[in-house]
């Protein structure tokens, strides 16, 4: 097999390729689109698993709205038409004829979703309103790039209704910290809590928090969203409920949602030169048994021998026997080494006399001999091992490329020199916040949940500072 | 609550007010479009549960295609064009301009796929290639009913490529048989797996296997569909592989699919007068504990007990403890009956004294006293005995309601007179199935599996019979 671009030749290109070459997605022959391949939806689908658990234990049902929403929904809320309309696609003829109204392809549903959430609420009694949907949604883009920008994308996005502005407020935050706990956990990417500023918050929302993680080419990549929704969707809607003093009351809103973006999040928090690397949580095949042989007499005694140790591995595992025929250990080693299986076992026939097989962990490289009868227990202990040391790493890049700068000059010189990101103490103005981006190409990632109080001037203009903030050139 | 509509009195109206009044689905702004509320989508992730277990057993992956196909594409192959484009939605418009060339919202999406096929095969170690893909399509339906027919709805389209016909063809039959043990092992539906006929087969299809249940107001409801593509499609894309003596062949194709009309056929074939009756296998919650009290004294020595008893029974199966204070037990019972929980327990003081429960069959409306150390085995049994009984009932109101007829005058007569299925001998002509349908109202249902030979003249002509089949009135 060719090689792939290396990571610090071309880290644009190893990324496509790599997407391409382990079968995560495909372009498709329609602009902006991609075909996400068997081994990427797998991920998708293990991604899935792990929110649904976490949203039902929380409260979440999930239900399925419209694809299409009429015009005239869509422009409700003024901030929200104006945000996300010059970026729909719009169906014009259904049934051989041209329809009196036009028809948009959801972007997102809070317009389609509070037109039934009027239906549905009357009184206290039917808050909150906890539903989750898993959809595809499409918003036309002009750079696509395959699962972090394309016309078509696949997510969830959760919408909630509450009685008060509190509650609301408390269940933005509640799902932020799933959202962080499913990074951490799940994907073993470390990631910075925060909320967005008024220029970069989601069209209709009074808050936007999100959660930012840190690629290996040192830029952010925003990870997941949750917006406190205030009660402008309410109100566009007429949406009211009757509080138990018997007065009607606006209901307070959330939505929230993460994408199938946060593939290429893993990609490039994790993967190598030689390929994927993916977290055992998250790993479509978590083991790869790959027999060595040389004669037939061989290939029959070394197939029984791994056919044993495959039945004897934990059952919650997926364990792939790798017994083709046609192709050579090292060709296999080469290709789940690029398809990101986080453990490969050897097994030969020097091996099996001294009643060992040799574990290769994906993620370091590393080597050991391990005698038969371990072989089911630190199969499990490795696969934890993996999992812990690849967030460790994550999170010790991420801190060796997190600086904190007193002046823009630093700032500039540092983030052209180094890259990563930065903490500074800013007086937070959206008129700063565009010189910073049209001057530099950084932008404001987030105000951290946990960064603190600004402790000196603004580092842009040496003024008063309001906050605390992280800046990067982001994905 | 206000009754539903009788089953007796007017079938139709019974269905869409059950659909409505038991939270399934509702009707949504958007012309011929519905929302499936999570009481129905918790069915529908149960269902996809069940098949994906099934589907990946038989080796098929998962994966995501495209929504929009372009024009061209659905140009390819002749039949399919003529049968589904007047059916599209067509997307015209997107990010604010014209498109070049209009986007067909997906029906089906073998074009898409089959040009994607065309990149992934080369050689016969390509195949077979078995991928399926859960989405949601669109086909603009002049007379839509919740479920049965929406512009919109959820499915799953499996898409496979061959090398040989004979393996397409088991591949068609292995897929049809899953769909046959799904409708019986888990919707309890017993249905008649049959080929359909030429007039009535997919657009672009060699062959077009079907499943046909039976709703409670005798008619017939295609609950699947299996299609044997021929090299149609292959040829239409030019997909070919080299075989295993270098010669270049066109390759064989399969498509498969079931939607939420499932959920349809679901609720008519078992559900009655006093709301939902879905199968344990397949319900969102399978138990609903009722505790009843008088005093506050007795309202929490219950619910203690209650709790207790909930946290007893077995893990795998969904309790809800109904512990809400404003409603009475008697409107929770009937709440629970409309949404279909197979199995009520009730505890109360009086039984607390005897430690005892009720426990009270949704399907049969059997009550009786079950001891608290029993209870949670009983549980377990009862379900199945629930899931075991509904499948009997259905299949013995199928076999009461299907008939042997040997002319047409007698069809027409007992058709107006009883309705069911009426099985008989005929020539076979797409002619004569015109003439049947358009003076009866009824189809030609399918040629079923196991039918068997013609045993006499043609029903209809009086001529020669070439096969058996199965005819009925139809949703």
């Amino acid at each position: 097999m060719a090689k792939l671009t290396k990571r610090a030749d071309d880290y644009a290109q190893w990324y496509v390729e790599l997407v391409l070459r382990a079968e995560l997605a495909d372009y498709a022959p329609v602009r902006g689109c991609m075909v996400i391949r068997p081994h990427g939806y797998a991920i998708w689908e293990n991604i899935q698993a792990a929110l649904n658990k976490m949203f039902k234990e929380t409260g979440h049902q999930n239900a399925y709205f419209p694809l299409f929403i009429p015009e005239s929904f869509m422009k409700k809320e003024a901030e929200h038409v104006e945000g996300f309309a010059p970026h729909c696609a719009v169906v014009t003829h259904g049934g051989g004829k041209e329809l009196e109204e036009p028809l948009y392809i959801r972007p997102t549903s809070e317009t389609i979703i509070w037109a039934m959430y009027k239906q549905w609420i009357q009184s206290y009694r039917d808050l909150p309103l906890l539903i989750n949907q898993w959809a595809n949604v499409v918003r036309w883009e002009m750079r696509p790039r395959l699962f972090l920008r394309t016309c078509e994308f696949l997510w969830q996005e959760g919408h909630t209704a509450h009685a008060t502005e509190p509650e609301a407020e408390e269940e933005a935050l509640k799902i932020l910290d799933i959202y962080r706990r499913f990074a951490e956990d799940f994907m073993a990417v470390p990631v910075i809590p925060g909320l967005k500023t008024d220029a970069e918050k989601f069209a209709g929302a009074v808050r936007t928090y999100c959660i930012e993680a840190m690629t290996q080419d040192k830029r952010a990549i925003q990870a997941g969203t949750s917006h406190m929704l205030g009660q402008n969707f309410a109100k566009a809607f007429d949406v009211t409920y009757q509080d138990d003093a018997g007065q009607r009351q606006f209901v307070w809103a959330t939505s929230w949602g993460v994408s199938t973006r946060l593939i290429g999040a893993l990609v490039m928090a994790h993967s190598d030169d030689q390929g994927l690397i993916l977290p055992p949580r998250l790993a479509p095949i978590h083991v790869v048994i790959v027999p060595i042989y040389k004669t037939e007499d061989e290939r029959s005694t070394v197939l029984e021998f791994a056919s044993k140790l495959r039945d004897a591995l934990p059952k919650d595992l997926t364990v792939r026997l790798d017994d083709r025929e046609h192709y050579k250990p090292g060709w296999k080693f080469n290709e789940w080494e690029l398809k990101g299986v986080p453990l490969r076992i050897e097994v030969g026939p020097r091996d099996m006399q001294q009643n060992q097989v040799m574990f290769a962990r994906r993620d370091t490289g590393e080597k050991r001999a391990v005698p038969c009868g371990q072989a089911p227990a630190e199969v499990a202990a490795t696969l934890e091992a993996i999992q812990k040391d690849m967030f460790d790493k994550a999170l010790a890049f991420r801190q060796a490329n997190t600086r904190e700068v007193k002046t823009y000059a630093e700032f500039k010189e540092r983030l052209e020199a180094e890259g990563g990101f930065f903490v500074a103490d800013w007086g937070g103005t959206t008129e700063q916040e565009l010189q910073i981006q049209e001057e530099t190409k950084a932008t404001i990632r987030c105000i951290p949940r946990e960064g603190g109080e600004p402790q000196g001037p603004c580092f842009l203009t040496g003024g008063k500072a309001n906050v605390r903030c992280i800046l990067a050139k982001a994905y």
